[in-house]
């Protein structure tokens, strides 16, 4: 730290990123990542743009969000576009969470809702999930409090159903509720139609996940028309920008690709599934995952062992050295080779150890 | 405005980019982007890089670092990358502002400065700069406040000589001193080398103008190893990922171009230096300009009406409705051709209306 470092942000404990060594090629299933590169045209698209790029991008994003609308069947007005959903998480704190308004979300999810409460002093609450990992919606209701859900929820991989979800939306009348669907198109059910009747919704995406954009750094914003123009005015006064013309128009390609995209989205299920089914097999206790990766422990092997034992073999999964998880590995689902290389590795390594 | 937007960023006015009309096409000297497409190979990289994009960006930008690293002469750790400038900045004046140390800029400058400030909550003071447009160094000696100057400043596209922003750095020991070099490769000397001496100077610069990467988005900041660690807290606990594969890749094979841009810089200058002889000798007032736009008015038209004239004819500039300079305009020095329709035309405009 230098002496010049304000004090406001001393104690600021950065997010951690999933590691991404150098050192060697690995299986990747540490981040969430698609296996499934971009659909083809989104390489010409790109390239096209390219030769554009001596001037700015549109700062209202219109041809984006044009798109957005038809795939989505949502007004443009309804949707702001940002530089990854990390960005519209943070715009949605500072603008709809403060002293007045402080933030509640569970102990155990994405873990960069206290960076972003801690970076913008927002006091907030952590509510303890159920012994099964799973949201009591009882705990959220009519709580008073900017609420936090991320939908399936990280790392449980955990979908709260839309009755739950409008529950919480409901009885909080006079604070927003950010339901961040990361991961919601593998398997679980968008809360966006509940943005038409509900002023104080609103719901956060990613091109990261199912749209196989993550290094693209793409994400959204749905909800009510005064919503998204207070999040725009935070975003204009911090980077309005933000979203690149490269980005902007691999987005549009992608979107009118989508019926490609929602294909391996169908792909990653079934490989969930038959990689859940074979560790259960094997002993594991698996939570049931709607999203594209799976939390899963073993009593034969404790998580910090197991995820060194995968390293070693060249197969990254990430675990959180936190309590009541500090067992569990978070394993992203890949192609169906890739999940068998994994289940393969396990056996190995369990009979390598004589577990 | 919602119901729900926090009373922290009710007043805020966020910052208005320079028009982007859709209407029609028009010769755009309004936003200083640079008439040039970037170099050939930047099309090749960003084309490769979009075979990748479902894998996360590197949040190091280690590559793009080396690659700035041999074209800067400066060690990678001092360098720290960034989604274009304008997130350098608001993450400086984050890092380095606060109640404590309040902000001190120049009352004619980039007017993203006072928007930061009020976003982050920072006091600020600006400082009347003389009334030929320059900046008194003595204005910002030994003032104990947290000290901004965009050098060459905009839109007057005066350059501060080395010594006299030496003798602001050295006589502020106490604070951070930032230095703004968004239009530093048009003839105007950079405070980089003055970052090893001192370890409270940081020097940001942008790929938007001399390099033909507006519609990317890349910025960064150079600075001493601890400077670039407390940015670095800030930009983990925000957007880790804020420089997308396309845009480095971008970077990287534009760096490895310089001197293509470099070439263009020297073009620009000799564009600027013709149309500012061209401006006087139609009676203009021009400010001496060391940027890729020319500062001027005319006493035969106000500033609006040339304004307005010069955008029915089809050319943007952009003019600033703010006391002292309101009868100017700011024109993006373009190509030779470009320039000789602009000049062109405001001798139709005095011809038509009889001035």
């Amino acid at each position: 730290m230098s002496r010049f470092f304000s004090e406001k942000y001393a104690g600021l404990e950065p997010y951690t990123p999933g590691e991404q060594p150098q050192d060697r090629a690995y299986i990747k299933l540490n981040t969430n990542e698609s296996p499934f590169p971009p659909s083809v045209s989104v390489a010409a698209a790109v390239k096209e743009e390219s030769e554009l790029l001596q001037l700015y991008c549109d700062p209202e994003c219109r041809e984006l969000r044009e798109e957005m609308s038809k795939v989505f069947g949502v007004n443009s007005k309804n949707i702001m576009m940002v530089n990854g959903s990390d960005e519209a998480l943070n715009f949605a704190f500072m603008a709809f969470a403060d002293q007045k308004r402080p933030l509640v979300f569970p102990d155990i999810t994405y873990g960069f809702y206290p960076v972003f409460a801690q970076l913008n002093r927002i006091p907030y609450t952590e509510i303890p999930l159920k012994s099964d990992f799973s949201i009591n919606p009882a705990d959220y209701t009519a709580i008073n409090k900017t609420v936090v859900i991320a939908n399936p929820n990280a790392p449980t991989g955990l979908f709260l159903g839309l009755d739950a979800i409008e529950q919480i939306v409901s009885s909080n009348p006079d604070n927003a509720v950010i339901i961040d669907e990361a991961y919601i198109d593998f398997g679980g059910e968008s809360a966006l139609p509940l943005t038409a009747k509900y002023d104080n919704l609103l719901v956060i995406g990613t091109f990261s996940k199912s749209r196989s954009l993550a290094g693209a750094r793409l994400g959204f914003a749905f909800g009510n028309e005064k919503l998204i123009a207070d999040l725009n005015t935070i975003r204009y006064s911090t980077n309005p920008y933000n979203v690149n013309r490269l980005t902007a128009r691999a987005g549009i390609a992608a979107l009118k690709d989508n019926g490609y995209y929602m294909n391996n989205c169908r792909i990653i299920e079934k490989n969930r599934e038959k990689t859940a089914a074979a560790l259960k097999d094997l002993g594991f206790t698996v939570i049931p995952s709607k999203a594209n990766f799976i939390f899963a422990k073993s009593d034969r092997i404790g998580g910090e062992k197991l995820y060194s034992a995968l390293k070693e073999k060249g197969i990254l999964v990430r675990r959180f050295n936190k309590e009541r998880i500090a067992d569990f590995c978070r394993i992203t689902v890949g192609t169906d080779e890739q999940m068998t290389l994994l289940t393969d590795a396990i056996k190995t390594i369990f009979k390598e150890m004589n577990l």
